[in-house]
């Protein structure tokens, strides 16, 4: 594992701007307050970028020097160039992990990833939400007892399309009767990728504990390993075969 | 299960027209070959699709009736039109099961329901090939040994950059040294997928009996339940909650 | 598939002779209850055993002549004898299919295929159980909608101490405030097992049709395919390789 | 993750001990071998434990600073007591690792865990082997190419009676005509697990670079983290149900 992780928290930062009520939540963005946690942590560096810089902030520069892309994408989905998505797409397949959050199921780098329409219930009505662990051996629960509780959340729910995850660690239940599977972990080319429920522009979600530590560990996990650098195409021939003539 | 499962047989049928080698081996185009044995089978009912049809055959009437898509794609795979992908994909996602012959693990539709780049070696050696079955109680391997042999095949090598199959039924040993994951099966949405790795235009594979025995059986696995015809977005609330007000 | 399914419903049968309440919920034994619906599905035969008879009921002949077994055990699985077991066992690895029903998960042979303690929360206190569907597109889902509801439930809640299934099917939902993993398949052998946590010896609900619906149509999922009868340990060499000597 | 990682390797030590030409290969053991290399690791701490050391070396007080056990069993799988295999099985459940090597899959530990007879086709012809990495982005594989190869084998072939690993790593190719999942991890309980295939008592294998390189690898990929100390069985009740009667 490398010794640093580089992780760029990727953010549309709109409603942020255009909202009261949303600005006095996260006065420096959702992306703000996320990598203001990560800062905190050894062995972390942390770059922000969002929606309305040059490329979105996710030059080739900064790509190739991102370990880690943590992704909240909301409701401008539509507007990430798909030249930007191709090469995120192109480098998380080479081994950069992504974490994608909450609503950014809907995102076009998540959908993309997964191949299916990733739509699921959901309903705003700043219910109580329980998160159940169900990996408790895996990393990204370092820290945790068998449930955290969200006290006020908007609630997402089954059916939740997506592929069965390689790995299923928590399990949400919600006052209003819904479950949903809230953290999941996939390998995808060489990346590894983590979906992570909890989150909403409107509830200090990203001010909980228990919700950053996750964030954190997933970063920790998420991050590539050194090796392979492309899956070579056209290979030498291992064994010394003679080509085989077939008589048509 | 459905009493009767619509089979449609999809292939780009170029090459078997311009090359006069490749005709002698598949007079019927490789869609005729395959087609030919399914209507043998009891409870299956098949028709065929080309790329030079209009909407290469896969009209809304078409894929409407279409249990099971059987899907070969080679050399031509940029031709095929993305709002028909758009269909065959949504179709997928709601139930049709696939099966992507070969070289179809280039094809637009698979590497949209994969999600990764789906690249791997290979070579054309005319070399052998042994099949084995590495899930013995599944039922795609029914009638089939440990393992079976295709005398001549081209060879398709790891990494095959695929999601960790669902379930991982065959694994490929090559004379030339490489090994292949060649019978993966995968769940996307409501949909049934199986990856099917042997074939070759200028080989008689697709008239070997074990190969058209698996995608006899993979048919009938893939065929969609009756049942849920969408998912819904927004829920009624299942349990009586109030809108609890959050203090700012 | 076979043309005729034979499903053997085990089950303890001692608390429906000793208690009333439960003799009046289940006057011939939830063993009974549960083979009179399998009795009217066609392509099934169902015959029943239980834990008072010579071998439990579980004879040489009678797993000889059982493709699926079904399993309710509960206050008495160290009664089992283990050389049962481990013919029970043995067939499961060699085809035969097997469906845990609820406190089953405590049983010897479930936890002998798990490999894990299997333990669970539990809680009786009569309350309301939703039962969401995962996957939608799975044969043992057929003809239910996006969730069914039990009106009055024993509680199982995570963490649930079993291997991540291969397939996860239902998630529930309790009343007070746990989630679980309620439909679960797995593969072991050429054995297919399924653990379906609905039921309890006080409640009604195996003559609830949904959760009956479920246990019809995993008997027909975990039916075994003919093939392989043994899996051979010594192979021949399928490639002509001479003995390598390794100079010392 | 734990900054020092507790690594007990464990061996029979019979064969290493009557057989000079055993002895020649590996003067102090298999274990040896393997804790000399671990010993080089930075934050790996090595011990070992034998067969005919009282309670086979595994004492309480050693299983309780074991984070990663490593094993090597071979011809005497019986003669380990079922109180340690008791004892080391709660453990790995409660997160500890264990690593099984090559005939440790027929060991007590390994099948316990498994719940399958972890059977498989096997030749010494000291043959070629070639191993392939199929998961390239997995921690096990850091430092490793597309693959690595082993001169001189002895060979271990599918149909390999595991559960289907949560993760699949490596695939081995094999002269004489056979494929292998050499490398698979499996979670259970809180603990990880990896069985790899290569080694041989009588080849110099476990002197070979990347074999020790991926017993390293996994020995940290399979180190528990801190968290949960046991899973509780009954729980409070988190939400505030009432106890609802039922009435008869």
């Amino acid at each position: 594992m490398k010794d640093k992780i580089c992780v760029t928290v990727w953010n549309e930062y709109r409603h942020e701007k255009r909202n009261p009520k949303i600005a006095e939540i996260y006065p420096g963005g959702i992306h703000g307050a996320i990598a203001k946690y990560l800062s905190t942590l050894p062995g972390i560096e942390v770059r922000t970028a969002t929606l309305d810089e040059p490329e979105h902030g996710l030059t080739d520069e900064v790509l190739k020097n991102t370990d880690v892309l943590i992704w909240w994408g909301h409701l401008h989905h539509g507007e990430v160039h798909d030249q930007v998505i191709n090469k995120v797409h192109r480098r998380i397949l080479d081994g950069m992990g992504l974490i994608a959050l909450h609503s950014s199921l809907g995102s076009k780098i998540f959908r993309r990833l997964m191949g299916t329409s990733c739509g699921a219930r959901w309903r705003e009505m700043d219910e109580r939400q329980r998160v159940w662990v169900v990996s408790p051996g895996h990393p990204i629960v370092e820290g945790l007892g068998a449930y955290f509780e969200i006290p006020h959340c908007e609630m997402y729910g089954e059916f939740f399309d997506i592929p069965q995850p390689d790995e299923l660690v928590f399990i949400s239940w919600y006052q209003g009767g819904e479950v949903f599977r809230s953290g999941c972990c996939f390998q995808r080319g060489r990346g590894k990728i983590f979906y992570f429920q909890p989150g909403h522009e409107t509830l200090p979600i990203y001010h909980q504990k228990e919700v950053l530590l996750v964030i954190g560990n997933a970063a920790r996990w998420a991050a590539p390993i050194s090796g392979l650098d492309k899956v070579e195409r056209v290979s030498h021939v291992p064994e010394p075969i003679e080509r085989i003539i077939v008589e048509e």
